[in-house]
């Protein structure tokens, strides 16, 4: 199948591919806006449908910087040996998340940023915008 | 050699380990701020001096959203098997670089976002702040 690249001559993903790749590594890289200026941290999530829910912990800054705010999410992968990669960027507004079903998914997730000994609180990226770029592609 | 830990029980890495692991892989991820919400792009780096250099796309897209404002750059690696890891961000300002030594530097570059044949500009961040953390530390 033919796929559309942009004006890098990247391949554009579809959206199944952006959260089927999402959802293949446990790790990834959120940004948020702190006074005017972007700060990234990684933070361990799961794909929940069309949205990406991880932990934060609770308190002041993060009820501040994340709810409700623009974020971004993103998860990449690169091989420089075989010159491949891709990369899956997940922009939205972040939510608080008091489901108990939610919670439990979230439960078992190796924290980066928050351990699970700390208060801690459940977000759920609800995406306005994903998109994802695969760098050539794999001669296989 | 003890190190001090966060709020999170992250050990701090100072600034020279946080260079040294910067400079560790090729694949680092750009934040930048566009209309006020967060944007995250992969990008291949080198690390000179105390200051990251990385190619971008050259345009009035790239003037305007990384050149004299506030970005951040971030590298880390995780192994969940292990329950270790490591993240550095380096925030500050974007500025332009015309110095024929540094364009060389970044020449070889393996380039996620911008490849060579494309009309590239290279861009010094020149850091405010460095932020290491490392999660527990190696039984090793």
């Amino acid at each position: 199948m033919d796929h559309a690249t942009d004006r890098h001559e990247l391949e554009v993903l579809s959206l199944e591919e952006c959260l089927t790749l999402l959802g293949s590594r446990p790790l990834g890289r959120l940004a948020y806006v702190d006074r005017g200026a972007p700060v990234i941290v990684p933070v361990n999530h799961v794909v929940d449908g069309r949205t990406v829910v991880f932990r934060a912990l609770q308190g002041a800054k993060t009820e501040a910087l994340l709810l409700g705010r623009p974020v971004a999410f993103q998860v990449d992968d690169h091989d420089p040996a075989r010159s491949v990669g891709w990369s899956v960027l997940v922009q939205g507004t972040a939510e608080p998340v008091d489901d108990a079903e939610t919670r439990r998914l979230v439960a078992e997730l190796d924290s980066w940023a928050a351990p699970t000994a700390m208060r801690s609180m459940v977000v759920r990226l609800r995406p306005d915008e994903v998109h994802g770029r695969r760098l050539r592609r794999p001669a296989s």
